[in-house]
């Protein structure tokens, strides 16, 4: 039956087809029915709503996710019952535990992308993975699927180097010391970042600070081929968009499958083009990967999947136990990386962590003799080299490259926690200083956050400051305070750690 | 937050909450993020969507599944985040294949009622179960859990009598004599069917064309109580209400875990108040159940369950490899049972079928000797008693008692199938039966359907009629002889099944 078609100023965060009550019993669909789109020579798919207030029959209203597919106001669609995709199949089979062939994997995928399985499928396929998980030719498969659905850029000066962290540690804004290393050393190194989803800064979210993040793909490699380097934000990108989809499930059932995790990230990676990928998986209390033996496996998982693809993979398993410098929350962030970028020298977490990534980087990409890529990084930092690669790029991305860490604003509501003991910290509480940051606003209110004035192992006195919370607004900074006191993020313990009376 | 509630026109198939742009930003909520919603003193869940065009800030939109919740137009609505619930929890234990706790099923059922869990985690549920299953302690308590968050009924006629047939099988309106019968000889059978959902004619269709179908608890109580038995769509009940919402995950899936069908099946029985329960599981080609020993492991799972509900449980495993009696779809069918009824005889498999089933229900209730069910079952029938019982029981649903079969109007546009050879029919291809009559327009257009001349083993000449298709419009006609010609229902055979020449 033929419709014509009207974009509707809903997001359902799916693709729903809104029709009259009249034509859903004519063409005998219900709601939450899968059905096909023919619009010219494309062919989309949405999940049905009845809809009397908007839609009269003979029209349907489709909701902004459709525009991708190119369809436009009014054009005549045809609309037709969709039946079980084949693909449902294969993921019953994994249901069963047995192993999905290459041509099944891309099968899922597609019909992912083409939005022909709905959420109630991808989550049984979730769901099956977190139960069976896959092997590594099956995952292998998945990546490169992942990333031949979408976009893929291909730029023109080789080697292209790229390096990912692992989520989970507050403060972590290594990768924006590394990139511009990397590319003052003449490396190309595109790197596309997340914002936030559980954490208080994505490194979009720091970097937007700084410059602009949203840029398409021609953009990115105009900018790359001209400084060598980006800081931007891949979620805008067409980047496995398979990957979005999944994630939105694994989320909802707070589930992480090791092998969707590991195309994941490789998938957008080999979506960059990057032939030499480091990995930073920092390891542990409440971070994502707690134990070294865990890192340890999880560094040869990758390691094999970047052989399977064609890459050549590095992993170094950093320390993740609290947070990376003194800052957390965009604006802080980013005023720290500046200063650090500016000086040639900061808190030896950051610095030590972004100049031991960064050698491994130089030296796999041929610039750094092995075992001395660290130093030679160390001395591209120093010398302002760095600095001057991140002003260029800054600039590249429509950013002030003149900013002053100091003009940087940063959230004017202040409330400084002190030491209510003398004694030494033996414990900072990543997962609590996130929370805290976030209760004050952060990633959204850019100037919330943490200022933190100590360190694991450091001696304090009775009365002297522990960290400052940052907020925009008198409201959240008393819900990050509220929030701060009920969790006690900082551990302090004198020397006798327990003491044994006369029994 | 405080919003004024307003019901809009759209059935997305779940419990939507629309809200504007400016609103979903200043809580903090996106598209598919589970809210609370505090009204009065009443709680529910729903599911955001953005929607500029019906809502204004200040303004929240409600799907048509609030108003069950007795909620208001214009009530103030209190809304909330709502964080994951702790029944998540105990889906991911069942997907590392642990058994649950009691209250564990309690709190995953309950959520689901409660549409805390959305079809994402539902979908997980569902194929955590399809991969680990449920032992029987879990099935007990997830059939008691199903059964007591939603309505029951309480009649006031002991021993409460059941019949329940697992689907598949084309032409079953077996339990519509059945019903008569039993009330007939003094128990009481408070019958609650399913409309058609893949097959051509549930029996809540059928007694559609005979009397109304749908009614209150209260009502089927008063109807029960006064004539003994009904005939009714348990559809609009509010009984075990989260199966609904599992079975439409099922059929997305296109999985069926032994665990929920019989929670699905006995936690209706329990929410009726049914002390002895029989179950028809037809066994044969294109049924749910094809082989014997599966029908029979089948079998024990129900008695066993049965025990632990504190019902009495008899199964009867049925031939189900063809049709039952000569005719399928609703109008059809209904003309041979009413037929069958008045005359007192009728096609052989539905006379012998109904007789059997029934004469067990009588032995269960105590009124016919062991042995003597079946005889006593069908002298009810030759005698006219189940006859005027039907009668009762129309009449006590709205329709009219004086019906005649040659009064139900079938569908007048026709088309008969002839044998395209002699010999011996050796297959009725019960899929392609169904398939047929939907296509004609079953179950939605009552008189669509097919009426069959021959049974498997019976011989046949060249030219012969086969069946004729019944439907309501040429068009529909059309579609169900193309589907015809495809499927070839009806399988002949010579006596020679297989020639092999002179090699």
């Amino acid at each position: 039956m033929k419709f014509r078609s009207r974009f509707l100023e809903i997001d359902p965060g799916r693709p729903i087809v809104f029709i009259n009550e009249e034509d859903a019993k004519r063409i005998k669909c219900r709601p939450t029915d899968l059905i096909k789109l023919e619009v010219g020579t494309k062919t989309v798919y949405g999940e049905v709503a009845i809809d009397n207030i908007n839609i009269k029959p003979g029209e349907i209203g489709l909701t902004g996710e459709f525009l991708r597919a190119n369809i436009s106001q009014g054009e005549p669609v045809n609309v037709l019952p969709a039946g079980t995709p084949e693909s449902v199949r294969y993921i019953k089979k994994k249901m069963r535990g047995e192993k999905l062939k290459k041509v099944e994997i891309e099968a899922i995928v597609k019909d992912i992308v083409d939005r022909k399985l709905r959420e109630v499928e991808i989550s049984a396929f979730v769901t099956a993975l977190e139960v069976h998980d896959l092997d590594m030719d099956e995952v292998a498969s998945l990546t490169v699927a992942m990333a031949e659905t979408g976009d893929m850029l291909d730029i023109d000066r080789k080697p292209i180097m790229d390096v990912h962290s692992i989520g989970g540690v507050p403060g972590n804004k290594t990768n924006m010391i590394v990139v511009p290393i990397v590319a003052a050393a003449g490396l190309t190194i595109p790197k596309t970042s997340s914002r936030a989803i559980t954490s208080a800064a994505g490194t979009a979210d720091v970097m937007e600070v700084l410059a602009g993040v949203s840029f398409s793909l021609d953009e990115i490699k105009r900018i790359v081929e001209k400084v060598g380097g980006c800081l931007v934000w891949g979620g805008a990108l067409n980047l496995a968009p398979a990957d979005d989809l999944t994630i939105h499930v694994e989320r909802a059932l707070s589930v992480d499958p090791k092998g969707l995790m590991l195309a994941s990230i490789m998938s957008k990676k080999y979506a960059m083009g990057a032939q030499y990928v480091t990995i930073d998986i920092p390891t542990g209390k409440g971070v994502k990967v707690e134990g070294m033996e865990q890192a340890r496996s999880l560094a040869k998982d990758f390691i094999e999947l970047g052989k399977r693809l064609g890459q050549y993979v590095e992993v170094a398993i950093t320390y993740g136990g609290q947070p990376v410098g003194h800052s957390v929350g965009p604006a802080l962030e980013a005023r720290e990386l500046m200063e650090t970028l500016i000086h040639g020298k900061g808190p030896g977490s950051l610095v030590e962590k972004a100049t031991g990534l960064a050698g491994i980087i130089l030296e796999m990409g041929g610039i750094a003799p092995a075992g001395m890529g660290k130093r030679m990084a160390k001395e591209i930092l120093e010398s302002g080299k760095a600095y001057e690669k991140m002003r260029e790029i800054i600039e590249a991305q429509g950013g002030d490259p003149n900013i002053k860490p100091e003009d940087i604003p940063i959230g004017d509501k202040t409330y400084t926690f002190t030491a209510a003991t003398s004694g030494y910290i033996t414990g900072i509480h990543n997962k609590a200083i996130t929370e805290i940051a976030r209760q004050a606003g952060a990633p959204e209110d850019k100037g919330a956050g943490i200022k933190l004035y100590v360190k694991v192992g450091e001696k304090i006195k009775e009365g002297n400051p522990l960290f400052t919370i940052h907020a925009e607004s008198e409201a959240r900074l008393e819900q990050a305070i509220v929030t701060a006191r009920r969790s006690d993020p900082i551990k302090i313990e004198g020397m006798v750690l327990q003491r044994i009376g006369n029994l």
